[in-house]
């Protein structure tokens, strides 16, 4: 996305992956758009495929008690959120590069930047066929995820971390959806999440210990647990054809500043949040946004201010979503560690929450998301 | 409360006190009462003082990374709290129930409640003067604080308690006010809370570990802390000369149900906040306006339908405010176990919802209270 913002405004770059591209468009990922998301795509000549096939979702429900209630996004803010696949934005992102003659390179190695604190950066590597690179650049900037090599080249202020005495067990299955929306739903057996990829193919969770293992569960363990979670009140989970079953860790991490010298960094090389808010991706994009017009404004003009200035602009979008992705995940989860009085407190939360129009629009003015700085 | 209330229908109580009147009168005590609270005090014609002398506050400040922000009750809920303390209703109550000649003793010793399983339950007691009396009763209600006896009488489904990591170290002071309105102030050092009870007397409260002594605190350190803790952005604590210090432990408990038989409990008896949100009095209005409803119904009509819904009909509230005065405790205090993620995670939770009218609006509504149940 960086790439393609950069090279709207004239300005080239090399794209370096380590990973072949059936790889990264293979990987079935999780994906709920923000409406800022969405509307960057389409606002970028991204949005065709997004428009046709991604799943509008005007509200969420969040089940607990044995019943539902539903967060109407629309009602509440105005805005709305889309599912629809990272790996598919990934292939549009990767399809439009390609089009627009980008360079992009899959499947190297041995990338290492060097220089970042000088005004003549390189970036080493290693192509597909073996070839050993040196590339000169203005600016580097660490997309790598959350096993970044760049971030160990930012010299921290502050690393501020969090584990959570939880995990998803994640499984993929051809079935029908169980409801047109995402179902949230906090038991006392753990937390579930019913979501949806397309009408096909279903994503559901469940809350398990960290240390637990695919291998302790069957099939028919997982459409019971499913089933004594998240059913009643009208709700029932639609069984299928499960294809793929992962467990997920739950980890909360920032790293500030964002930059070092020339090299900056986006999205989870930067800051990692547990799943539950649907974040991730929407954060990096969120901070790509911010650095390509910072990258932009230098590279045209050589007025390095908003680069100066960018860990300062995205860190309260970056605390917002942390706070959030902490607020859901706790409201949601229970822990292995909490007393009854515990158990029933976060039950009346969520009534209260759910049941009053402020709390209801404070989730839903947090899951839509904010609009981006600068836009 | 629940006398007079009973008194205005018609039926007879006897109220059992084991301090003398002074003691009720002179224990200067908290208070912020809710708009239904407040509501009840005047229609029930203990309205005159109250009006007269009470502090309508139409909003809190929240405090915290050295800035103020405002929740404005009054603009977001159309309601407010009136700052009156607790013994001042104490003293309203006692001399409307003595010139309506209402029974109240004072000083009595060897309480004891028995038979309350049977249809005939009796209360025995000695008097301030030494005779040993029996009641024979109707119902009987324990409305004996959280160093109750009569909760030892129910038979809990459940019992369940939580112990806070801090205490309040409290002073009250002959100052100006600090602020006309209460300031909550979160600092890295720990809470601290800017109260008043009257123009010239100031009650302000500083987050300590709860091993913490009043000998550990001098003047000087005392005002030094508050400074810290609060100054800043246009706000300075008033400084004056300190008539009291105390520590006040935090703890969460409720009792399930809340009634054996003929005895039902009202409450700290049944249930105990932390201070942070302002609900004990207020809880143990809103159980007794229930109470004394249940109760009319049952003695004047031998329905006791309302008395055996008793538990069910004021649980939401009392769990609304147990979450309510966690969320407050625990958003505005430093967990001395928490790590610099959370402490920051908690800077940004306090934005997020004190930056946004649907987060200020959640605080207002539940800090200003819900309409009473039956009401």
């Amino acid at each position: 996305m960086l790439s393609h913002l950069l090279h709207l405004e004239g300005i080239e770059s090399v794209v370096l992956e380590s990973r072949t591209r059936d790889e990264v468009e293979g990987t079935i990922r999780a994906g709920v758009l923000e409406q800022n998301t969405v509307d960057l795509m389409v606002d970028t000549g991204l949005g065709d495929r997004l428009k046709r096939e991604g799943l509008v979702h005007t509200g969420v429900e969040l089940r607990f008690d044995g019943h539902g209630r539903r967060i109407d996004f629309e009602e509440l803010t105005g805005r709305a959120v889309t599912v629809y696949p990272q790996h598919e934005v990934l292939k549009d992102l990767i399809e439009r590069r390609l089009l627009d003659g980008g360079d992009v390179r899959f499947g190297v190695t041995d990338v290492a930047v060097a220089g970042h604190t000088t005004d003549a950066p390189t970036v080493s590597f290693v192509d597909s066929d073996g070839t050993p690179h040196v590339l000169a650049a203005d600016l580097v900037a660490g997309c790598d995820g959350s096993r970044t090599g760049t971030r160990s080249l930012v010299d921290p202020r502050s690393d501020m971390f969090r584990q959570y005495p939880f995990a998803w067990f994640g499984i993929l299955a051809e079935a029908p959806q169980t409801s047109e929306e995402l179902i949230y739903a906090r038991h006392d057996r753990g937390f579930a999440l019913c979501s949806t990829r397309t009408t096909d193919v279903q994503r559901h969770y469940l809350q398990v210990d960290p240390d637990d293992s695919v291998d302790n569960w069957s099939d028919a363990r997982i459409w019971d647990e499913l089933h004594t979670r998240v059913d009643g009140d009208g709700a029932k989970v639609k069984e299928g054809s499960i294809f793929s079953k992962s467990i997920l860790q739950f980890r909360s991490f920032v790293c500030e500043p964002m930059q070092q010298g020339r090299l900056f960094l986006a999205g989870d090389s930067a800051h990692t949040v547990p799943p539950t808010g649907a974040k991730g991706m929407n954060l990096a994009i969120a901070d790509v946004w911010v650095l390509a017009k910072a990258m932009t404004r230098f590279v045209q003009g050589g007025d390095g201010s908003l680069l100066d200035a960018y860990t300062a602009t995205v860190m309260p979008r970056v605390w917002r979503a942390q706070h959030f992705s902490w607020w859901m995940s706790t409201m949601l989860h229970t822990d292995p560690a909490s007393t009854q009085f515990d158990r029933q407190r976060q039950v009346a939360e969520l009534d209260v929450v759910t049941g009053s129009v402020a709390g209801r629009t404070l989730i839903a003015e947090n899951y839509t998301g904010i609009p981006f700085e600068n836009r």
